[in-house]
């Protein structure tokens, strides 16, 4: 047995072993046992840092969706013509995406039994309108094909991104993350099928 | 408490129970008791059709792993040129993700713990290299672009179909299924904007 570590936690730090732990094991499977076991720190410090489980799975989701949220007030989100505003957002959420890959990954597997979790999903759709409605003030500008339903497209398009989290992995060198948002907005706005 | 029902099931509507329960609490959170329970017959009944409750799993990844491959011995998967093979291909994979729903959705979340778990990550490769064999054939005869590597364009095409099993659920009048599945095809080859 090794003696818990002095308790030289930030927020941030203990946020991020408690999100990594949360990605293992599931939200629900972990309990403050485990979290005080993964930060090598006892229970009680941990409780010196947060009122509980939930504070930190706030902190955690509140995270990523700061980061979404964020993009929308970005001024290249906010003015100009609808289709190159949602390019924008496709490309900018591909990025936080990939920049705050545990935070993202947690809020996309929340399931909603939690107060916590309800609000989250609840925030997450809201993002997605806000997506939509893009993707439909382009369509009305014609500037995007009008024979996909807009929250079908905004689905299959969230999809596609979303399902980086299942497979990405951030390389030493970081150059891959480049070449995964420039294929993701190649792929949504243009297709496979070479031009003629 | 109810008098276990007769057993009437053939291994097909058992197989169909099993997937149902697998889905909703994870094949390693499913137990003998639960199938016995969901199914309304003892466990030894259950025994009198399979040895385990892997077997189980077997059968039903196997029934989403013959329904996907079935695609490539059709054709016009096989025929052709390769980029309209790729196209019939994409179309079907949702056809019959859609149509395989319960199956699907779970080949897409087994983890990899016991043999079967990793005989069907194994086919479920095998599966994406073929279908990225062809992105590579199409993009050698530049029918496909060739900015976005091979690899990851099928990882992002097979994010954005399995992502279907996320939010699908079969509608009584089934006209729902054609609009998923042309929505997929079109984004898929031609992307969101509307060419000029």
């Amino acid at each position: 047995m090794t003696a818990p570590k002095r308790d030289t936690y930030t927020p941030e730090s203990l946020l991020a072993v408690a999100v990594t732990v949360f990605n293992e094991r599931g939200y629900d499977g972990t309990s403050m046992e485990h979290l005080s076991k993964a930060a090598g720190i006892s229970k009680s410090s941990i409780y010196h840092h947060v009122t509980s489980k939930e504070e930190l799975l706030r902190r955690a989701v509140s995270r990523a969706l700061d980061g979404l949220f964020g993009i929308l007030d970005e001024e290249p989100a906010r003015v100009g013509r609808a289709v190159e505003r949602l390019e924008y957002v496709t490309r900018r959420m591909v990025e936080v995406l990939i920049g705050e890959l545990p935070y993202v990954t947690l809020l996309l597997r929340v399931r909603g039994n939690t107060d916590t979790e309800r609000w989250a999903l609840e925030r997450r759709r809201d993002f997605d309108h806000r997506v939509s409605d893009l993707l439909k003030a382009a369509a009305a500008d014609g500037e995007v094909r009008g024979d996909i339903e807009v929250r079908l497209a905004t689905r299959l398009v969230f999809g596609m991104i979303n399902s980086i989290v299942e497979w990405y992995r951030p390389d030493s060198r970081g150059s891959g993350d480049r070449e995964v948002v420039d294929a993701v907005v190649r792929l949504v706005f243009e297709g496979l099928r070479r031009q003629p």
